[in-house]
């Protein structure tokens, strides 16, 4: 049984991650942290924990977090969480990191496009990148992972076997993303607002939405050159699900078989991929750790299109995969 | 030409109302108010008015607003009318206030359901309320309509042509009400974010909702006896609309059609309330003026069920058949 | 380990019934049948199970499937049960029938709201009606169950307490219910075409529900004296749940904790009932087995407000729930 | 005063049709006509016009419509008007034509992309494509218009300045387009079924909707060099809009102000499109005949964002704007 802790525990990754790890046969719930005042009980934040999970939320320092638990999840803006996973290392504490401090190998490249100075610089480039698909030996026995964001997650595995495979070229890859808005956060705001974004679709933060730099360097390390990608991330009326579709230009002759088998050979084992003939629906992978992806080629580009549920497989069931893997628990254990 | 200024401009009712009077021939929007600074263009705070209507939200005082308009409609929030009103009658201006604040007869009243001293006490029971189908005569050529209710109005126009024709008994009626999300405003918080009211329906100031004394006090004046509803609202994961479905107790022996037969006479030369067979959505009257409403018996009881658009029938589309009303325009014109 | 098998497997409730015992560890899924031409892989009618239940949907015989399973779930249409289910259990097959055939004891009564001839009338009376917080005892090692209907258990739940305890009058309650658009099945028709439904509330078959009959029923056990409610459905632009909202006279003096009280101390072991202080929301309970409720007195009325997922634990969540009863499994089990 | 007829009545391009030209005050509609038995009144068919239009629908030989009408609205499939629209032409009736059969000048592109024969070949190429913003001159006297596909409207005004201005390759130029339910037309379909396109996105008719074609004709003419579009429409869960998404290369050095300002240079004098700074949304359009259109440079490729509300300026609204223009009414009248 591993004893785990819950930073930031308002959100809604944190109410998602609550609800796979009820289900896990190994992991005690041991504490929910946040900012809020009076300690509430978790209940009164998330009402549908009512008789689920008996704990209020508490105000603790690292080191009664380390006391209390072997493991956390933080879930915790970007800025905060490397100003505490260092204190949670070296008090023994694992760590599974929400937020983006991580995932970065240079420390520039953070400060350009989160416009602040990094707070643990020396770690970056040492911390695996949690998408098992790609990175499974080094979550192995991790003590830290940088758990990826939701769009990356869509992107990535929809493009790397292609980049990998060769088959298609890495420079000027369209990426086009559309998500529910729970990816939004939970913090009330405009954009966000019901009669705001309901009956509605918008593009938002084109160019500049800090999931790029990530998308770049994972798929830069996959193709073994420099990727940047053109990246659009749009606003969809529903809570959940990413949809990406993604153009790119072929780099040999190809055809439509080909790419999906290349997609298929290469998620052949994996647990929570699956390479579907069909256009997938965000709405079959919601709820589940699945990603669903399939490709078509048309008037001689290539296009993907996967899908997932940004709170699971892009954020806490991708989270307690990798704290499987860590542990040395099935990987599909809770999901 | 009849000069009109909105106040109160950034909220969903308000931009409503510019829709419905850009289409009004004898309208002219001269001004729009809101405590928003820097004086943006009325296209940054509504992007759906871009290159509709080329004006500035100004921050004006009462006596500024007299000097450029005829008629003032005032989008305020309560408390905050009841100051700024009795300024604009006496520099001649006149008004269609929005807010709760002329509504309602007894100071006493309204101190106990909105936790406050009422600013203009002397003026309540001498204000029309702004319901054509049952004060037409008072309001037209008035100086001072109090606008009702968007619940009051889709309550009052199904009930009070039974209650005036004493089919139904005025105690004990049962009113359950359904709004969509516009109607808890634009002002974002946590009950009205995307993902919280989304795939959700809940009840909500259950027993305790300020529109309870104004729907009392209507159908109380309409039925000469004590009227005390219970009265329930629910929050609708949908952008506009109100189905209202009240239960009372028949007065004397009847049949449906006798109730059916008591609304249709009621409303027959009314321009926007239509009494149907069928049992009506809220999207029959969306985007109009109109108020649908039916009638059932049901095991000795009778229910009423009736729909119009929170945001026209239910506010703006009335203010301006009232204006019109007080103008001497016809009394559908712009709807 | 059981063997089961689920006939009708198209439908909405047939596919939140296979994601809940593909977690079951005592329950294999052994046969999914429908009326699909050319067997079909499962995977191809509900996309969301692609890589995750290796069947194809077959036309079996009742024989075929008591060759087969020990247990079978029956999703099909009213009328269809009645004639199956007979020769599933002289096949010595178990049922939990999700159809409407067995929950009346009156032939009769079936014949008048379901426009049709009982086919195995002489069963009726006999058969345990599946809400366990009402009937556990007789549940618990059944051979066959009638699973409740949607809205009956959210009405059930929130009464029975009160009639019991005859804190309110068993004349004259009025149940009005909200519901997703899920309760309406898979089948399209016009009222449940996206662009219908969507951004609308409607009432629908007030005063002539096929649940009403059913909920009188109970009720009238329960409360040892006549019970005939005031029904009236509502469809709500939701994919799933259910609120109910009840008003009924009380039958002694009391107040609201007192009514609170009653509930609580009636629900106070059970697993998937949570008595709440606040309003809940249907969104509180979606994706569970639990049902929310609470109650208010408002104005000498009684009103009750309890909500559900209209899949789970008015339909899949609830027939697990029963088939842990009857094969001894805890009942918690897979939820 | 036009007299107006209205051809396939029954779907949601043909309400909203009827919509504005109960609004318009140079069309009176003498004639609705439908497949429907019986002749149902119009407020049967569309709740929403009850007590609004008061006449049934007919089923007319195209002989009947000429004797009534000065001008069709034909609201029809595919195929069908084809077969009729020679019949109100020689009957002296104008038409404005809805279906797709009068938009493509190449029988043979058309018999390939709508799997069927033209059956009036002879007419294609001579028929004006309704878009005023690029062909007005011969819209204005017209006898016969075919009216824009909605996906095409979108991609074409956002991109045909570009194009024109020779700012962007016409090669290889993607079109990813996001459009709600209404899209599909009002029969029920699986696909458009409540439960299953709701809170969900999922791209369909990858590289072989038929609006592909239409986009090619009209930005080849534009361009005057040929275009091949590589276009993803996606379904999104909102009742109208369409958002509109391009990637193209540029084809001379340039920044995003320049594409700017091409745009805004462009439509200076549009009444009906708006190049706006910020990011658009679908909502800031829906209910008018307005197009919104940005475009943004990104990692030196140029991207187009225009939205639109499908059944208004993608089609009813679009339709009283050729109206207004073959009958010399204002343009905008109506809208």
């Amino acid at each position: 049984m591993t004893r785990v802790a819950i930073l930031g525990a308002a959100g809604y990754t944190a109410l998602e991650l609550i609800k796979i790890l009820l289900r896990h046969p190994e992991a005690e719930i041991v504490a929910v942290t946040d900012l809020q005042e009076g300690q509430p009980h978790v209940a009164m934040i998330h009402p549908s924990l009512s008789g689920r999970l008996d704990l209020c939320v508490e105000k603790l320092t690292p080191a009664e977090v380390s006391a209390k638990a072997d493991c956390v999840f933080g879930c915790l803006p970007h800025g905060v969480s490397a100003s505490l996973v260092p204190l949670f290392l070296d008090g023994g504490t694992r760590v599974v990191d929400f937020s983006a401090d991580y995932r970065l190998n240079d420390p520039e490249v953070f400060a350009t496009w989160y416009n602040q100075k990094h707070a643990d610089p020396g770690r970056l480039g040492k911390v695996v990148y949690g998408l098992p698909e790609l990175f499974r030996d080094q979550i192995l026995g991790a003590r830290l992972v940088a758990n990826p964001g939701c769009y990356p997650t869509s992107a990535i595995l929809a493009l790397a076997p292609l980049l990998k495979a060769r088959l298609i070229e890495p420079r000027g890859i369209v990426v086009d993303s559309k998500s529910g808005v729970t990816g939004a956060g939970r913090t009330p705001k405009l954009i966000s607002h019901y009669p705001e974004c309901n009956e509605s679709i918008c593009a938002y933060n084109v160019g500049r939405h800090r999931h790029t730099p990530e998308i770049d360097q994972i798929l830069t390390t996959v193709a073994g050159a420099p990727v940047e990608v053109i990246f659009s991330p749009h606003l969809v009326p529903m809570d959940r699900g990413i949809l990406t579709t993604t153009y790119s230009q072929p780099a040999v002759d190809l055809d439509e078989e080909q790419v999906l088998d290349t997609l298929r050979a290469f998620y052949a084992q994996e647990p929570f991929v699956r390479v579907v003939d069909h256009l997938p629906a965000t709405k079959d992978t919601v709820g589940t750790n699945f990603c669903h992806v399939t490709a078509r080629v048309v008037r001689g580009r290539v296009l993907t299109i996967s899908c997932l549920d940004n709170l699971i497989k892009g954020a806490s069931g991708a989270a307690v995969q990798n704290f499987n893997l860590m542990y040395g628990y099935p990987e599909t254990t809770a999901m």
